[in-house]
């Protein structure tokens, strides 16, 4: 027998192909060519001056790597500070930086569940949170999507440690989880409820404190919150928010934050900096709202469907995966960057445009950007007139 | 009933507390205030300036983050160069960059096995690898450590896809895995390798190039190295280096890739800026062995038990777990970090000093450190005598 362990690649390959599903990296150059409205930088602020000084500052003064697993040398001063700002800033009484937002949630699902226990898990969660689950070896049941009565159901007549876990704002449609509803629903099951506010921080709440603390859930003792640094703080790594007692577990039992090496000084120190900046500028919050609000109103003026935006994504109805795809490409000829999402990467099989809101984006760009929206849209995007 | 969902995690907490397991996290400041012997910092690079300052351009050029996934808006020329040179530097055709050697392992284990694949997983191996084989659903067999026979014998009767993984180089105790051995056995069985250079990249091979330079199996048809930025390089990030039609594969199917944001622009420059250190000085690779090689024979003359390292690991057994912590304490306490390894951290239930050699330890720096980890050492350290 031949050795080629990797000739079924090939195989599979060819079947992408011929589903014209094949995915190619498009490296792009340090000056942005294109008006930006694929990227998660909410804010405007992974370019914002005093956030990439903080940045190389840190690089600068505390090394390029932490040297370590935060256990051994991998925990600086400024990892702590971080620590305490983040949990300052959202409301909780403890917070835990990790390498990324996928390191966080596989931290907070495999250490907070275990074998025995019951993970409840919303059908259009990310997949960072798919894969805590699975490496949690506790049962998971997936809930229809933002639906706190099914979520009720599957927990009563659960014996032992469960919990439910929820993306705050569903990354590929844009809309909000009903975190009351569940919120309500945890406390009479006695579960514990981990939220992944990856697309909250920054946006909601006020001057950009996340979803849970724009419902009043920030703090809560049964509430654990999941962020990422990398899309309205502009940089990399991701944290765990929740009472002390849950972040001193994650020390002792998280296996992604224990064997992994502590976040790079200069993402810790750029996250810093741009929370610095959101502080003192708190409107840019509302302003990323405003800009998907405004787009969301003006592709539909259009005929476009798009759902409406519960923070700064925008999502719009592709006819099929190929047109998704050609659209996306026209927009990018046009001189405009759009996400598109298809099979396998949407739960429902239902391709989009992905459209986010950038705080910074102004009125001239927003008329431009609809422009080129409509303009290279495939025919049977429009809704159907009368 | 009253709403507590975490009150377990105080139970747990008490049995740890009573077990003398208890893990805190000890942020430090900027400037080394210790000896280090317990960063994985091979080749004392996280601070060189051309390091930082390669970081810290990259953060400045190229924003403080990649701003979104990789295949969106997170691949950058500067990502692309890395993945040349890497790619170059360890002699593969291709290389693909993760956001740590974390998501590294789990990105190559996931998506080269699934169901219905085997991976035989040497039992000493990284919990990374653990985590990625548990992410597979593919059917794992641990292999006694370092045994390729046992290994072949594992892969005797499988039908379909198998691969096998191995550590090059043994986080705890610094041995070396078997790899001509077990290069030989997957040839035969047709099954794919994959190992884990962390600990080897820039302490073994030609000028650093890594383990797998260092026997002649880079850039080999059936093999895949895992590799992380935060060690030998001094920064973040992690990288899959293999033939072209794996890397394409990885980005089309792996999880960890494709939804996670791309690595930080300044951890890309900080690699990229190591590796340009390294290629230029390429005896760094021979000072950390040598360095490795004498803290060994010192310490075993003073009586110590100590594994012979392969590459710049130096285990040092302790005889318990509490005696394991306080030695590392009165090093600390006498101006010296080493890492202390202890259970569930390591597979076979044995505490250790773990000691790392750098290469820009001085003679002097070697002598004063082996006085003092035999000063502090618990008698029931040494070797009985005769
Ligand atoms: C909802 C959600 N959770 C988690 C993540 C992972 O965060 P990170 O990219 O920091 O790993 C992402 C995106 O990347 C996300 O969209
Ligand atoms: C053998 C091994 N593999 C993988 C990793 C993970 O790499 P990273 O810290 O970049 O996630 C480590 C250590 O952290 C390691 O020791």
């Amino acid at each position: 027998m031949p050795f080629a362990p990797f000739d079924w690649i090939d195989d599979e390959a060819r079947r992408r192909a011929d589903a014209g599903l094949v995915r190619t990296l498009r490296p792009r150059g340090a000056e942005p060519e294109l008006l930006d409205l694929a990227s998660n930088d909410y804010l405007g602020l992974t370019r914002h001056p005093e956030v990439t000084a903080a940045a190389a500052g840190a690089a600068r003064r505390w090394g390029a790597g932490a040297t370590g697993s935060r256990l051994v040398t991998g925990s600086t001063e400024l990892h702590a500070e971080l620590e305490r700002e983040l949990a300052a800033f959202c409301g909780f009484e403890a917070a835990l930086v990790l390498s990324s937002g996928y390191a966080a949630n596989l931290a907070a699902l495999t250490a907070l569940s275990g074998r025995g226990s019951l993970i409840v898990s919303d059908a259009g969660n990310h997949a960072s949170i798919v894969d805590g689950c699975r490496l949690s070896r506790a049962e998971t049941a997936v809930a229809p999507h933002a639906d706190p009565d099914a979520v009720a159901k599957t927990l009563r007549g659960h014996e032992g440690r469960a919990l439910v876990v929820t993306d705050s704002v569903f990354s590929v449609d844009g809309d909000a989880a009903p975190l009351p509803g569940l919120a309500d629903v945890c406390r009479s099951a006695n579960a514990a409820l981990i939220v992944d506010d990856a697309h909250g921080l920054g946006v909601l709440g006020e001057g950009g404190r996340g979803a849970l603390a724009a419902v009043d859930l920030a703090g809560d003792e049964g509430v654990v919150a999941t962020l990422t640094l990398s899309k309205s703080l502009g940089s990399q790594g991701g944290a765990v928010l929740g009472p002390a007692r849950v972040v001193e577990h994650l020390v002792n039992t998280a296996r992604t934050f224990i064997f992994d090496t502590g976040l790079a000084p200069a993402a810790a120190g750029g996250a810093l900096g741009a929370l610095g900046v959101l502080r003192r500028e708190p409107d840019r919050a509302a302003s990323a709202r405003g800009v998907a609000t405004a787009l969301h109103a003006r592709l539909t003026a259009a005929g476009l469907t798009a759902a409406r935006p519960d923070a700064a994504v925008v999502s719009v109805r592709a006819p099929s995966a190929d047109a998704a795809v050609r659209w996306a490409a026209d927009c990018r000829t046009a001189g405009i960057a759009v996400g598109c999402f298809r099979p396998p990467s949407v739960p429902d099989g239902i391709s989009r445009l992905r459209l986010t809101a950038r705080a910074d984006l102004t009125e001239e760009q927003i008329t431009a950007a609809v422009a080129t929206i409509a303009a290279t849209a495939p025919q049977e995007a429009f809704a159907p007139v009368g």
